[in-house]
């Protein structure tokens, strides 16, 4: 293999794959990218068997000199990459004679062993039948805005996941840890087969790093039996979907109340976070909601010392005490972009709901345990 | 104690003493702010016994309603005057009943504890006979030019602090770790008393943190046996000295040399940055140069693979091969502010001088062992 390829477009490449090189692996071929040249431009690959990405670099950027496939390790190829040309136009000169790769800036000549690439894991093929396409703005926009409450850890694997439900022309993307549930409803336009998937936490953590997040540009999202994959610009992303059926919950976003508050989501948010600086997570002290006619009092009393906020509220129905953890309050308050948000509340032991009025998202958040009498 | 502050004013005051709060000790009072209200304006303390930095909040940003002293826990009432109210013209009330301390914003009250102010150490007393006055800017430069070359850990003590030598109206500055020795001269305005003294690392980091550095203000550093103090705008920060003789390094530092060579900085240190892509501190290969007429040879064989790298020179004597350890050229080189630097070498086994021509700055280094026959 023969190519001359420019650094900032090879950098991008890398730094797109790259996100699916394995970290922590027994298998030293993950840690590598594949890198694939033919008369049709410049592939770079990498696949730690739960995601795949593929990027191209796009064929004005290169030239392939000697059509060829390498494997190279990821990390030593683009420290080297990175500093062996800093113009943004710079070219790099990368020559393989299957055993050693060659990679030649202006003033520099690094030598590099290769990995086998016949080891290499292919990129798994996604049957196209069923798909969705939706903006990269929006996709980006609704991991955002549920991402923060699937499980951090695999004690329960479907809680690792979030479920993406195709239906009548609606995505329905949930995530829930057992202490919450994050919905976000969006209106598609097209038409679609309906469907259900749960794709790993993990996957759409690295799509919404990769994607440009461009609202005039579509990301298409296709779904077998096992697998998904991303289409966007000139990178694919496959992969494994989380096996088994998804929690139901449709029971549980019941939308009676006995108390619902409008509140203006900065203060709101601003007394939460204040509130977390006298709670530790280890001692699991409680934020404490007293909802009166016209004010909402917050307070906290730990070990630490003691808080009394008060911010004005519209009250509607019954007057309330409850408590949170405050950070799950946080996590939803943060990710809404609304001046003013409702919550739903109907007693100290029932879910709170914080919704809109479009139903384009629902938090629902269990309360904790407290002692009335102690606030 | 009761006093109005502004938010903005408060919260420098606490960045700034913050920086001399023991982050581990068996003394809780060590971990607090100690906090004065005068007559003549609030005053911050912090002191882990090795430094100490006392500023004060300008008397326009303060209303002091009652004089008092408290000790309160650094940490968690830096976090809560952050928080709690967060326009830059906020005002916060802090009020002390012996007991708890009360903060209060606008729809915000904290309480927490208090610590005992009598616990608290000291600022210790400087003795003001001999100083020097210097530019915020030159003190702040001489520190980042110095700095990097203290030995990290407590092995020896005296290599953990920077050696400063008033004589003659000029500022030597010096740090050394036993592989290399950095060296700064300035000449001061003023007519001063010879002296020396060493400053301890840490406190030459956090000064360097702390100074606005700024060309026109002015640091006047005083110095007497234990300890030394460094007054700027309306902080003061007293630092223990560090015990005993400095190491003798002028006659390490002879001028004779065997080769000469000029080279472009920026190419240079970009080579070396390529090197280190190769070199595990643990593996310990060498950065070996080889001059020669007109060129500089760079080359490095690890496990990881190979680099050779050339770049022209102007080069004075005899042609040479010789290894470094390339971070300790890198922490030099990304120091000077020049474009072409100057290594003065006489054998593979002899020390490397990087120096400029003024004297304002001499970098000694240490080359490494290595095979002239693998390279």
């Amino acid at each position: 293999m023969k190519i001359k390829i420019k650094r900032q477009q090879l950098l991008n490449a890398i730094n797109i794959a790259g996100r699916a090189v394995s970290v922590k692996t027994t298998m030293p071929i993950l840690e590598c990218l594949l890198i694939t040249a033919t008369e049709g431009g410049v592939k770079m690959m990498a696949n730690d068997m739960e995601l795949a990405i593929e990027t191209t670099v796009p064929a004005d950027s290169c030239v392939v000199m000697e059509p060829g496939v390498i494997a190279v390790d990821a990390k030593l190829f683009g420290d080297i990459v990175r500093k062996i040309a800093l113009n943004e136009d710079s070219e790099i000169l990368i020559t393989s004679d299957g055993s050693l790769v060659e990679i030649k800036g202006e003033k520099s000549l690094f030598r590099i062993q290769e990995k086998d690439p016949d080891q290499f894991p292919e990129l798994p093929m996604v049957n196209e039948n069923k798909y969705i396409n939706i903006s990269e703005f929006t996709l980006k926009d609704i991991i955002k805005d549920t991402i923060f409450s699937i499980a951090a850890n695999d004690s329960n694997k479907m809680m690792t996941g979030e479920l993406f439900e195709v239906k009548d022309g609606m995505l329905k993307v949930v995530s829930l840890d057992g202490h919450r549930i994050s919905v976000r409803n969006t209106a598609l336009n097209g038409e679609y087969e309906n469907f259900k998937a749960i794709i790993p936490g993990k996957t759409l953590n690295e799509i919404s790093k990769i994607l440009p997040g461009d609202a005039e540009k579509t990301v298409s999202i296709f779904f077998d039996e096992n697998y998904a994959s991303f289409k966007f610009g000139s990178t694919v992303m496959a992969t494994r979907l989380i096996d088994g059926e998804y929690f139901k919950i449709d029971a549980m976003l019941s939308s009676d109340y006995e108390t619902k508050i409008i509140v203006n989501k900065r203060e709101f948010l601003d007394a939460i976070e204040q509130s977390t600086i006298l709670i530790r997570e280890t001692d699991k002290k409680p934020l404490v909601l007293k909802i009166a006619e016209n004010s909402l009092n917050m307070k906290v009393n730990s070990l630490m010392g003691s808080l009394d906020a008060v911010i004005g509220i519209e009250k509607d129905g019954n007057d309330l005490m409850i408590a949170f953890n405050p950070k799950f309050l946080l996590d939803a308050l943060r990710v809404i972009d609304e001046e003013t948000v409702s919550l739903y509340m109907t007693n100290s032991k029932a879910p709170c709901f914080i919704k809109d009025d479009e139903g384009k998202f629902i938090y629902l958040i269990l309360p904790v345990n407290f002692n009335p009498a102690a606030y």
